[in-house]
Parts: structure tokens; C-alpha cells; sequence
């Protein structure tokens, strides 16, 4: 089947587009490092078009866009929805781009206006969308990331929500702290690792003590010279035990989570939940993100011989 | 009186020097940034004998040195003391710089070669000899700083420590992470300000949310305009309440804690505890240092007309 519309996860600091069929089936698929840092200094329709026309789209090929573009900082603003919202209210609530030179929606993210916790978020509502869509949005979701999200969903919407700054932190310290002489040179961080696993339980059980927690790793080489894969590994399971722990203080039992994610991260945290023993179900975030554009699509531009379609995307 | 010796606290990124008279008193003063990091590119002895030399000291006035100049990457090594020690024992186990133009002593820092809770110190040791002496050396001491320090003393010696990544996570995050855009332009942090005195509180009471009280600092400004010096109060505040707050979970009762601090960081630190009604007994660090040093140096180089004496500085 032919190419229907192109769909874009716009990050911060990466970009992602696929070309997608009628049935909600990706036909192709780029990747970049174009995130809305670089994209608002060369221009957001200069860094879409260009992959576009790499992937030979059609000239009038619709596109919808979920994340970091529709900021205010991004190419036009799709102003945050209020929770508590239905997911479905991203859809509704799309701006389309103006002045633009083919038909290209944004979808909102999400915001908790309340002044004691305030939060928002851009692109996790949209793998929220299309990873509960087949599963009763209900419960709870764990998105990790930079900025890890932590999403209490009910009745097919969003409660409310957290953001704990997990990603950023672990890259902080990695690479700019002075833990980066204790971690230099160490491979990735094997999530069935005996120092990962071991330290997601003493970041979980006293979570209070993290700072204390991060300086030992320094300590560590300096007096035992210990390796740097493994204060590596340490420093990544004392964060994501440490982030699991607030959200355990926050929402009580974590069992039935839903975790959201992809690739090295997903495996680091479902090792960290089966360490904990908290059983989670999985659900691929890349999966997820196009489900939910495909989801957006189907109501923007419905096949003339079909009613508007909840597509599922191919495994 | 004529001067004695000079005294040296050399830090990873700050230098400080003092001449000294032979009743302890500093009869002059330079500071500069050639902490460590600057010296180890320039050279130890040329950044030390500039300074020196700018104060014009007799060619062969010897020289006492604490801090980071004694670390593997400094000067010369000055190994560490294994804790639990005596403070009295780094002046025995000072270093004599070999092939220096003149006498120079560098003294060791301290470890707590306990491979659960590895720990070091270089500087804070000298705070402790110093700022202690008048006073019986038990208890808890806090050093606020890059790397805050937590210690334990008993019988005129360190039991044991814990170092929070306080400072340089504050740094970090104000100065390089996505809550710099919240704090960007702040003023300096009024250590009376209800920002910062409220979040002293939400910080020590839950220390384990810390990371998600960190990102709403960004909401609080995405949503709520939030002024970027209140928001860069709360940051501090957070972070200051959570490292009293693991204090607390190490040693308990807080109150006593004698706090060795200087300047801003001192007032706040001093703000800090008042809001969490903690009496603690404030010892002014920079005084600490430099009576530390005299003690060594009154050791090192005993005027001839006396015994080696414990000076005390002139307030």
C-alpha cells in the first residue's frame, strides 16, 4: 500500500520520521540528531523537508508531529492540555502549522497546573496514546528518559503526573562531575550487572542518601580503585532505584506498571523493577510513539473508503 | 612582630595564602582561582613563590600547605590518614616537599577505608584542627561546600564521615542542566527568603523526591512565570534540606552539630537549620583553616624562645 502521511517524534535533541502506509504500517523510516536544539537554529520546516525529500515523499504528503516542535521554543506552539485530560484530547487539540507548504499538525503535550506540583510533558502523551490504546488506560505508566515521566492514567485518561530528572542527572554526573574520573572509560552498563542490580536496591531502599551515595563511587576508585564499568553500572542503578523509590512514596504499589520504553533504557529498568521484584508489563516506546501518531493521522486524513480508523501499526 | 611562615589552603580550584607572625596572627592575605586544576598545568612551585614573592617574603620563610596540592594529582602526595584518627596526627604525618627552594610541608587528608561507606577529605581535616581546638572535638561537625562534609568526632578524633555532592550538584544543575533556563538571571540567594527557607523544609522532609522537586522548578517557570530568583532559592533550599536530611538518617539528633562555614554559604547553611529548629554552634571556617595551619606550623617550626605551642588566631 502507498504512502498515506509522514509522522515525526521531535525531541529535544533528536528527530525521528517515518513514511506511513494506509494502514498504519511504517514503509520507511530516518533518524537524526535534528532535536528542536538544532531544528530551531537552521528551521523546523528546512530540517522536515530535507528528510522528506530523502525519503522521496510525495510533495503534498501530510504530516502529523508529536513532541518538543510544538513548544514555545519549537516551530509553532501547541499549547499544553490541562490535566486531568483524555488522551484523546491530543488529537482534538492539534494545531496545523501555518504558512506551512503541505498540511502538518502538531500534537499538544500535557501540563499539571497545580502550583504544588506543577509538571508537563511533550511527546510521552502520544506513546501513552498509542501504547494503551489496545490495554485499559488505567493505572500506572513509568516513561524513562532524560526526564523520566510517571503517569497515573484513569477512564482513558491522565491524572496527573511526575517528572524526576533521572537522565539528565546520570549525564551530568558521567560527564561533568567529578565522578567522571571515577566512570571514564567504562563500557555500557549491563543491566543484569551485579553492581546495576546491587545498587538499584540501596537507591530504593534509602533514597535519601543519594548524594552521600554518589560521592562513595569517587571514593571508591580513589581508595580501592575500583573499575569504572562498575561505578558506572552503580551510578545508573543508584539513580533508577532512587527514582523507583520516590515513586513507590508517591503512588504506593507499583505492581501492574506500565512500563514504556525501548532499547538499552527499557532493559535497565526492567532489570531494576524484576531486582525489586515489581512485576511490570512492557511496552516498546518507538512502537508506542507511532501508534499513537498513526492514531492522530487516521482522524486528520481518514482513507476516502474508510471511516476514521484507531489503526494498529505491524510488529 | 615579624613574620614566621606562611600557610597555604590550596584547593581544587582556589588558592589561598597568609604570612604569618610568630604569635599566630596573619599579617597578610592573597586569594586567587590557581586552585589545583590551574596549578597542576602551571606548576605548584611557580603559582606558590608568585605569590610569595608578590608579598614579598624572605627567601626562606618555610611554608605550610593543606588541601588538594597534597593529592595524587597535586603537589606531592600527602597519603591519607585512615580513619578513625587523631586530628593532632596530620601534623605528624605531614610531607616535606623534596627539591624545594624552601621548607614546605604539605598535610594529609583523611579516608574511611570502609568498603561500604568509601570516603575522603583533603582541607576539611585542617577546618577540624583548627576550628576545634578551643572546643572538646566530639560530636557531629558540617562543612558545607563542593563536597559537603558530615563527621563524626570523639576523644580529639574523627570516627568517621560522609561526603554529599551538595555544591557541585547545585552547581550542575543551575549552571548546565534544563533548570538553567528556570534560574538564569538570578540574583545571589537570600538565605532569608521564604524560597528558600520553604524549601529547606519540603527538602528535608522528602529527601527521597528530591529529583522530582527538581523538575518542577522548570515547570514552575514553563507554567507559572515563576521569578527565576525564587526558583533558584527553592534549588538551593532543596538541596541543602535533603543533605540535612540524610545527615539525620546517618547520626539522628542533629542538634550540636557544629557548623564550620564562611561568607554565603555559611548564612545559609545557618538559615537552614534555624528553619528545621536544629541548634548548632557556628565556627567560622576561614578562621578554622588558618588556626589550623598555625597549630601545624607551631609544631613544624617552634620559635626559640618558646615551646611548640597551639596558637590561636586573632579574632
Amino acid at each position: 500500500m502507498e504512502v498515506h502521511f509522514a509522522a515525526v517524534d521531535w525531541g529535544t535533541s533528536s528527530f525521528r520520521i517515518w513514511l506511513v502506509d494506509g494502514n498504519g504500517a511504517a514503509l520507511a523510516e530516518r533518524r537524526s540528531d535534528e532535536g528542536m536544539v538544532h531544528a530551531a537554529e537552521t528551521g523546523f520546516e528546512r530540517v522536515l523537508e530535507t528528510h522528506l525529500a530523502a525519503l522521496a515523499a510525495p510533495p503534498a504528503l501530510p504530516v502529523v508531529i508529536c513532541g518538543m516542535a510544538g513548544s514555545r521554543q519549537g516551530w509553532q506552539e501547541a499549547r499544553y492540555l490541562t490535566v486531568p485530560a483524555a488522551l484523546s484530547e491530543i488529537v482534538d487539540r492539534a494545531v496545523i502549522v501555518r504558512d506551512a507548504r503541505r498540511d502538518i499538525r502538531i500534537l499538544p503535550g500535557l501540563a499539571q497546573r497545580d502550583p504544588a506540583n506543577p509538571d508537563v510533558m511533550r511527546g510521552e502523551e502520544t506513546q501513552l496514546l498509542g501504547g494503551l490504546i489496545d490495554r485499559s488506560p488505567a493505572g500506572l505508566a513509568c516513561l524513562p528518559g532524560t526526564h523520566s515521566k510517571w503517569v497515573r492514567l484513569s477512564g482513558g485518561g491522565v491524572t496527573d503526573f511526575s517528572s524526576h530528572m533521572t537522565g539528565e542527572l546520570f549525564a551530568l554526573l558521567a560527564g561533568t562531575s567529578i565522578l567522571r574520573h571515577a566512570v571514564s572509560g567504562a563500557a555500557a552498563c549491563d543491566p543484569a550487572s551485579a553492581g546495576f542490580v546491587g545498587a538499584v536496591g540501596e537507591g530504593y531502599r534509602e533514597p535519601a542518601r543519594l548524594s552521600r551515595m554518589l560521592f562513595s563511587l569517587r571514593a571508591a576508585q580513589l581508595l580501592f580503585d575500583a573499575p569504572p564499568t562498575r561505578l558506572y553500572e552503580r551510578l545508573s542503578g543508584l539513580l533508577i532505584g532512587g527514582e523507583i523509590a520516590a515513586a513507590a512514596s508517591d503512588y504506593g504499589r507499583l505492581d501492574g506498571t506500565r512500563l514504556i520504553a525501548s532499547g538499552r533504557l527499557g532493559d535497565l529498568y526492567a532489570s531494576a523493577f524484576a531486582a525489586l521484584d515489581i512485576a511490570v508489563d512492557v511496552i516498546d516506546a518507538d512502537r508506542a510513539v507511532l501508534a499513537g501518531l498513526v492514531i492522530a493521522a487516521g482522524q486528520f486524513w481518514p482513507l476516502p473508503d474508510r471511516r476514521p480508523h484507531f489503526g494498529t501499526m505491524k510488529a
